[in-house]
This record gives C-alpha cells, structure tokens and sequence, in this order.
C-alpha cells in the first residue's frame, strides 16, 4: 500500500515490459510457486510436457485466437475446424496418442476453440456402448475422420427426462432393419454440436420398439449426409439451429428423420440387443445407457469447466494489481483495487474454490477411472456412488464455476464487460454449463434421492436387512453429531475438523429435515409424487448442503497429502479455510439454525473469514497467476 | 396438472394458433387484467396511448428488430443510427414533444436498440449543468442533430473515482481559453457511447485549474469531428473501443485530447464560473456536479433496467406453461415445467421483485423530479436523501434484475441458451447496468456512509445539537424495536406489518453492527480510513439489507393506495409477501444471529413462502405476460 502510480505518458509507445506494479507482487513470492504448479499438474513432468505442448500450440499461426472476437460466426466455425484438423496432423507427426497426456494439454491450451468436440463424444459413446466388433467398426473410420459423427440425444421437446424422449426405432424383421423416426416438431433432435454443418453420421438416441413392445432409450447410428457429396440423405432434414449465448465456433443443429431405415447392427449392443427376429435381449442395467453421460460430465469438469474459472481468476487478481481507484487514505496515491476489502471479497474465494474444485475433481477423476473399468465388465455396484457424486460436483461446479467468474468480471469494472478482457466469453461459455449434459436443477434433485436413499439406510434397524455400509461421501450420515460446535474464538475456525464437522452437521440435519417433511406429506396421505414435488425446494438445500461438504472435506483431505510440502500446505490451508468459513458465512442461517452456532460464533467465524483475506493479500502466489 | 399434451406433428404447417396450454392459463384470470395493466401504466389513458405508440412504431419496417442476432456488429450500428433518424422523423410529424410520453413509450418499444442515447444524456447534462445562454446555444443544435454530442467522463484508468480523473482543463487567460489536455494513457476518455464514429462534440469533464489552483471535475464542451467531413479535429484522437459482452448497436468509443484550446464560453457554468481574469465563482456545492450522473440513474431504472427484468419474467413464464418435461405421476401426462415446485421458486421470486421495483421506481421518481426543481434553484437540502436512495436502488435494482433475469434464462434450460429466445441478451444487457452509472459496491458502500452518519445522528443526545429529523428511508433507525418476531404460526408472515418490522430489525442491527466496528477499530487507534477499509464488508451487509428494506417498504405503501381495487390489491399482496419472504429466507443468517427470528419461526416462514408458491401458481395473472 501507498506504493507510488506509475503512469504511461502519451509519448510512450507500447513496450513488453512488466508492469512495475505487477513486478512488485510477482517479487514478493512467500513460497515455491514453481512446486505449487508441479503438485497441480500433478508432477514436475507433466508440468515440463505441458509447457512443451503449449509452446508448440503457440507456435502455429493456426492456432491463434487474436481475431476471434472480431470474427463473423461463419469465419469462427471454418478457423475451429481448421484448427481441429491441424491438431490432428500435428498429433499425427509428433506421435500423440488419442488418450495421452499431450493430446488432452493441446485441447486445453485450445480452450476448447475447436470442432469436432462432439465427435470425440461420439467416439466415448461408441466405446461405452458398442459391442467389440461394432467398435472395431466404426472406430478407426472415426478417428480417420472418413466419417464425421455427432451425438444426438437431446430433442426440442426434451431435454433431462429420457423417458420422454420422442423419436422412434421400430424394428422390422421383415429386412432386418430399424425404421428411425421423428413423429411430430418436438421430436426434432435439437443442439448436437458438429450437427449443423458438419457431420455425416449421428449417433441417435431413440426409443426401441422391437416385436411389438416399447424397450426405452437405446443408441443407434445413422448416415445422414452422403459421404460423397454432403447432402442430407433422403428422409434427412438437417441444419444448424441458429445463433447462442456463446459458442459461435460450433455447429449446433437439427435434425428430423422421416423413417430412416438402418441395419440391425447399427444398434449399439455392448448392453442390449435385437436378435434377428425381433428378440430383445438385455445385458445390462437401465442405467447402462447414461454411462455416456457420466464419462463426459466427468471429463467437462476437469478439461472445460474448472479451467474457464482459473483463467477468469488469473486474469481478475492481474488486473486488480495494476488497476488503482480512489484512495485507502487522503495522503496517499491512488491504491490497488487488491487492497480493498471488498476486492478481497470477491476474488479470493473464487481463488480458494478453483482449488477445492481442482483437488475434488482429481479424485474424482480417479474415482471414476476405477469405476468405470467395473462398470465396463457389467459391475455395477459402484455406479451410486458414481452418479451421485458426478451429478453434485457436475451441478455444484459449473454453478459456482459461472457465479465465481461473473463475480470476477464484475470485479473488473467497466473493463470487465469488453469482449477483449477476455471475462465475457469466459462467463457466457461457462453459463452453458450449468444447463448442459444434465441441467444443474434436476442433477442436485438426483443427488437428493441418493441422499434420502441413504439417511433412510442409515435408519434400518440394525438386523433387518443386511446392513450395506454407506458409500464414502456420505458416511457421515451414520457418524454421531455434536449437537453444538465447541468453538470458543476465531481462531478455532482455522481448524480443518471443526468446519468439516460443521458441514457434516449441517448437510445431516438438512437431510434429515428433507425426510421428515416427506414422510409428514406422505403420512398425512399425499401421493408420493405430490409429496416429492411439494418438498423439492427443501431438498435441494439439503443436497447443496451436502455438495458443499464434499468439498470442504475433499479440500482437507488433500491437505493432508500435502505433509511433505509444508510451505505449499500452509498457504493452500488458508485457501482451504477461506472457503469453509467463506460457505459458512453465505449460508449462516443453516447453522443457527438449531443452535449449532451462535450468533457470537457467526462473528468469530467472520472475523476469521477477514483475518484470512488480510493474511491471503499478504501472501497471494502472484507468480502463479 | 394432468392435462392432455399437445404435440405438432411434423406434417402440421406453423401456424398462428395460440398454443393451447397457453389458452387454457389465459382463460383462467381470476382478476381484471386490464385494469391491472391501466395501473401499471399510471392510468387507462396512458395504456391506450402507449399501445397506440406501439403500433405505430411496429408498423414502420425501419423498426423491425427480426435480424438483429444474425447481423455483424458494423450492421447494427447502422440500423440503430437509422432508427434514431427515423424516430425524429415520426416525432416531427406527428407533434411529439421532446419530453412527451409518447417519445418515452416510443423509446420503450425500441428496448434501447437506437442510436445517439448518449446524445440524449449530453443534452440532460447540458440542461442540469449549463446557464440559461449556454442551453439556449447549444440545446437547438443537439435537438436538430446539427451537432451529435455525447457525455465523457470515464477514463482509461479512472472510473468512479472523480476525483482520480486525469484529464486537465487549464484556463489560459491571454486568449480566454481553456486548453484540454490528456495528460497520460490512463487520462484517455474510454467507453462513452455515440463516442466511437458518431460524436462531433464532447461534453468532457476535466480538472479545472485556474490561476495555479487546482477546483476538481468540471465539464466542458469540446468540439471533436469536423463538421464539414467528420474528420477528427486537430489535437483529437478518437474511436471506437471495440467488441463488448452486448450494445453492439453502440459506439463506445475512447479519445485522447492533445492541448485542445475552447474558448471560456465552453465550460459549462450554472454552478461555477471563470472570470476572464482567471478568478473562479463557485455557485454551487461540491456535489453540483454530480447531479447529471443521479438524473440519468434514476431514468435508467425505469427505462431500461426493469422492463429488461419484466421481458425475461414474460419470456420464461410463457416458456413455462408451453414445455412439458417428466411426469409428476406416473399415470399423467408429462407436467407443465410451472407446476414443478423448483420452478415456482426460481420464477415466481423475479416477478415479485418485478412488481416491487416498479413500484419503488414509480414513487422514487416522483421524489425525484420534487427534488430535482428545488436543486435546480440551488435548494441543497434534498440531496442527501436524493443521493442515497438513487445510488442504493441503482445498486440493488441492477444487482437483482440481472440475478434474476439469468434465473428466468436458466429456468428455460437449453432453449434460454439460444439468443432466439431473446434471454440471453436480456442478461448481457443488464449485467452492464451493475457497472455503468456507478460501480454497485461503491454505491452500496456510500449508501452505507449515510447510514452511518443516519445511525449516528439517532445517537446525538437531544440538545446537543440543533435535532434534524432524520430522512424517510431511514426513520426506522429512531424508531422503537422489537427484540423477538411475535409470529407464531406459518399465516403471521403473510402480515405486512410483521415482515417490514422484521426487515426494518435486521436493517437497524446490521447498520448498528457495522458502526460498532468501526468505531471500535478507530478507538483502537486504527486510522480511520484503514478502520473504513477494514469494515466495508460489514457496511455492504447493512446497506443491502437497508435497500432490501425500503422495497418492501415501498411494497407495502403503493398496496395500500390501492384500496379501491381490492382483487388487484390481493393478486399483488401475494407478490409483496412473497418478495418480502423470500428475502428472509435467503438472508435467515441475518434473522436468527440475534435470535429476532427462531428455528422455528423460519420454518414457519418457509411454509408460508411454499403455500405462497402454490396459491401464486393457481391466480398468475397469464394475460398480463
């Protein structure tokens, strides 16, 4: 504070030099930056990889994005395909493998301004849901893009609830074919991207009728645009469904099948099949089908989401260095907008979240990774746990995700709102997020059911039935509960314990609110349904409540790995505190709720939380952003 | 609920019919919506002359605004430029006066797709601003686009900090000229609309100095463009700053003054002058200066900021009673998205606030144009209250109609991503609002100075000083309290005594809170700008809860008026409750710190906020939207 302006005068022309401001903060590092970012991409290798891919990112004309924000939607479509082509050519030459580490740090250094996205999802759909042989098919024409495919699920008329879904695959014996069919306008396969101009093949999600009876969802592959010319194939009607929010680069579209007949074998059958005459045959769960879904939820949170929030982060603390208003005191220059508090307030927890979020998703990731080799030879006892935690983290992260980096460029001021800060096109892409692969409303819903499954579990008398232990993220359901917190001043709310039981309390008593009220309704003699529908709003605070203590615990629990880095650890703790306490204080009602805190709690708890940002101000890892 | 789908078969031509889940919600009105709209409007003369507007303005193709998503931004700027012509051309014709209703409602119907808005402001500061020969010079030109002027105040560097403005106006007093200077990079006037390609004059506010004394902000009118060929004058740089979040209609634009010479005549000097000597008169107060900024903010509210709210609550609630999507029971047809408990909740909220702001805009106006006339005549004695109210419903209305007009975006899922469904510009529009015309921390944050200064006058002992009665807004700070809410069943909170004084509690605690700190840190020796800086956190809660205060307040004051239209006064009853509720629950924390509300009492809120839900669901008033 009170370091003196320094001001570009008109007769300078524009140089690369550092900012003397940002040189200042960038000096006074208080630990191993370089450390921090190894641990975060998960080794000192991978950090040296990663830079490698990006310098060579960074070094092909094709691959700028300077003019983007200047260019029509048509230029945007044609340079993302270019671009999606010349990565290819250059993984080709370099010898990137599709699954490898390089490959997935060009994407990112793309940030996702590139076609044939959803060509990558159909190619996870096929190997989620294919047979070998139809794998062995259709694979190899995918990657050598002699085929360009899209995933089409998602209608005009519906969106989160399959069961609802119109469009149509009857079988027919007769010639062993499926007839695939639209009904009626909202049947119309609506966003796929890569849809609208691009792709010959779609990867249709339909409901099967087979011998007669109606079957649910099932995958099916359908040309639609000749291989030899582009036009769509008779009984197509294909086109791109107009301008969005953001996303100019890609092709989302349409689609309208008028009884498009296509071979049996174009069935995805790795969980299900149609034998010659009409048979269905299952060999998997009903929810076998959305295992697509959960890999790409999975996967958009580490590559797409989180990233979009970091860079919002980096870009917004840059700025707040550099940019100086008004005065902390009358004597004094102008100050950094970084000193304020209020400042403070709406940077640093976005900072500490983009934390809690990374170390989350890594494990979860891993999680996932485990899950999904069972899952693939028919093991499905995992897939609870699996779907409860990436619906809530999917739902938790893209919400926060989009609020944080709105705050953000809020916090940017009037600089904020040009396109050439870069913040608004990192909002508009993230709103997407809270809508698409499953709006954020229905999948905190679905991790409600879960979490009434659970405490209703943690209820069975003993002996009743055979009491299955309860999944890891919600074994506190069964942990007993203090029924006050013993903190006694502000700095008992520096420890990882007492806030992680603080949220476990919380989401517990929720929880147990959300089934008494359910029971009351059903009880008093409402239909189920009613009864779910008329209690939805409180199950909704239950399953933040528990989202929210997913992160706070997998926060802490990363820490702890930390033990051999205590530099790095007691910096990332502060983060870690920050945003515990910062949760806390947003949803204070929750915790005095029933007196679990105090009103004078509540202001130790605030007190810590503005100590902390003092402290955090102090010691903020510049270098790293 | 329960009621048949109806789907579009593919074979069906578009049509025109109304949809019939939207006949059948229209055919239920359960008040007379007319009458309503007549009050929303100010009286049935006013609804008939503002759809008589209407049509007239739909009527001329220069007006269509079909092919706005699909036009480059270089197009758009042409078309509103075109539109501002036209506009003129109809005003012209028909006899409508410049400040008549007609251009407003003209204006409205446009939704700020025109040009030369900033025109518009300069021509409100020069009347604020100018003396009597001043506008009788320069309001002809304006008014007959002889010149095209726009408002320059913010810089590069500097935006709500007047004080931190750079750009320099010395008066030269051999030649009885001002020379406007840009001293620095950061000094570069940056953002003004109309400013980009269109401006020929500017009115710039610069740092008067005089005779060696340095008098702060003052405004100027600089001519910039040629008007023989549009060329930029000598000394002048300017242009258009490039791509932004939305306004692509505009030209926001920067400029660079080098040693610009205008004669004395030019500054602006109905609250100060330059003698040709160099001698300055100061008329006014400090303040004077600032008095364009609370004209344009209060106009702004109900021009721009709350009918963008009121379009996204019609969008969304329409989209709600259209799409269908899962089942509420098994047996039924799949369920109007409204009658999901989720989705009352995120929509029903927005159009009770919709209803609480115009309100509150209505009756602030009208304070306001009392207020203005005195000001005028340099009668001082309102602009305090003036201030705070203006700037604290600026904040909070921008804060809360883009909040809420992203919740009715989300609450359409896929669909309210497309720019088609007119949301998305709805929302990058208003995120704007909570950064032009004033940050919405700083504003929040003077809000809270005068609430300190409000608390602290309550406190004087009477007799100290000559006692003045405190403002309106803040009279509850002297008024007696209650320690505990009295309500003891769900039906209580439906009580507009009950929930104003619940509000007017938590408001009067949080201010006393914020004013305890500060003065324990400054009696602890802190200075007290760092004791302000530690605190502002603390202020901000107390000046939101005060400005959520006065909207229910206000909620309640203009129901009462309506005593004679008691089906009307039911219907919005329900939207007062509901909005003064809701803001409980979301802030509980605040209720229940001090024990003013229970556990309990919250649960009771919330019941009476859920059956709010319900019986709002069953009389929505479907003709109005």
């Amino acid at each position: 504070m009170g370091s003196p302006v320094h001001r570009v005068s008109l007769g300078d022309t524009w140089s690369r030099q550092m900012h003397p401001d940002m040189e200042s903060e960038r000096y006074m590092q208080s630990f191993d930056v370089e450390r921090l970012t190894n641990i975060l991409d998960g080794g000192a290798q991978n950090t040296a990889l990663r830079r490698k891919v990006e310098s060579i990112i960074h070094s092909y004309p094709e691959f700028s994005r300077k003019d983007n924000y200047f260019m029509t939607q048509n230029e945007r479509y044609k340079a993302a395909m270019r671009r999606a082509f010349h990565i290819r050519l250059i993984a080709q030459r370099l010898g990137w493998l599709e699954d490898g580490r390089e490959l997935g740090y060009a994407y990112r250094a793309l940030s996702g301004d590139v076609a044939l996205n959803i060509h990558r999802v159909f190619l996870k759909a096929l190997r989620s849901l294919g047979s070998e042989e139809q794998i062995a098919k259709w694979d190899p024409l995918c990657k050598n893009i002699q085929i360009i495919a899209t995933y089409a699920q998602t209608e005009l008329g519906h969106g989160t609830y399959l069961q609802g879904l119109e469009t149509e695959a009857t079988y027919d014996a007769a010639t062993q074919e499926f007839v695939i069919h639209s009904p009626t306008l909202t049947a119309t396969k609506w966003w796929p991207g890569d849809l609208g101009r691009s792709a010959t093949h779609a990867l249709v999600q339909a409901q099967l009728v087979c011998s007669g009876a109606r079957r649910g969802m099932h995958a099916f592959i359908v040309p639609i645009r000749s291989l030899r010319d582009h036009t769509p194939l008779p009984g197509i009607i294909v086109g791109d469904i107009g301008p969005k929010m953001d996303f100019d680069q890609m092709d989302n579209g349409f689609l309208q099948l008028n009884h498009v007949r296509v071979p049996r074998e174009n069935m995805l059958s790795r969980f299900a099949q149609v034998l010659p005459d009409g048979t269905y045959i299952k060999l998997g769960t009903a929810q076998s089908n959305y295992l697509p879904m959960v890999v790409v939820r999975v996967e958009l949170l580490l590559g797409e989401v989180l990233p979009t929030l970091q860079k919002a982060c980096v870009i917004a603390m840059r700025y707040s260095v550099i940019r100086r208003q008004s005065q902390l005191r009358p004597s004094d220059p102008e100050a950094k907008v970084l000193d304020y508090q209020t400042q403070q307030q709406k940077l640093f927890p976005q900072l500490a979240i983009s934390y809690a979020f990374h170390f989350l998703a890594v494990s979860l990731l891993e999680f996932f990774q485990h899950a999904y080799t069972a899952i693939l030879n028919r093991d499905f006892s995992l897939l609870p746990e699996l779907h409860a935690l990436s619906t809530g983290m999917k739902a938790m992260m893209s919400e926060f995700c989009t609020q944080g980096a709105e705050i953000c460029r809020r916090a940017c001021g009037g600089h904020g709102y040009s396109k050439l800060s870069g913040l608004p096109s990192l909002v508009t892409k993230l709103s997407a997020s809270c809508t698409y692969e499953g709006e954020n409303t229905v999948l905190y819903l679905q991790v409600a059911r879960f979490l009434v499954k659970s405490y209703l579990q943690t209820q069975m008398s003993p002996g009743s039935t055979p009491q299955r232990s309860l999944p890891p993220s919600v074994a506190y359901l069964a942990t007993p509960d203090l029924a006050r917190c013993p903190a006694q001043r502000a700095a008992d709310f520096l420890c990882p314990e007492l806030y992680t039981t603080a949220w476990a309390h919380v989401a517990a008593r929720l929880i147990k609110d959300s089934v008494h009220h359910l029971q009351t309704l059903t009880q008093s003699g409402a239909d189920q349904h009613e009864a779910w529908n008329q209690t939805t709003v409180i199950h909704l605070q239950a399953a933040k409540a528990h989202c929210y203590y997913v992160t706070v615990k997998g926060f802490t629990e990363a820490l702890e790995k930390l033990e051999n880095e205590s530099a790095i650890q007691q910096v990332l703790k502060r983060l870690c505190d920050l945003h515990a306490i910062h949760g806390i204080l947003t949803n204070s009602g929750d915790f005095l709720h029933d007196a679990f805190l105090s009103g004078a709690q509540v202001d130790m708890a605030r007190t810590a939380y503005l100590d902390l940002l003092c402290l955090i101000r102090r010691t903020l890892p510049m270098r790293n952003i």
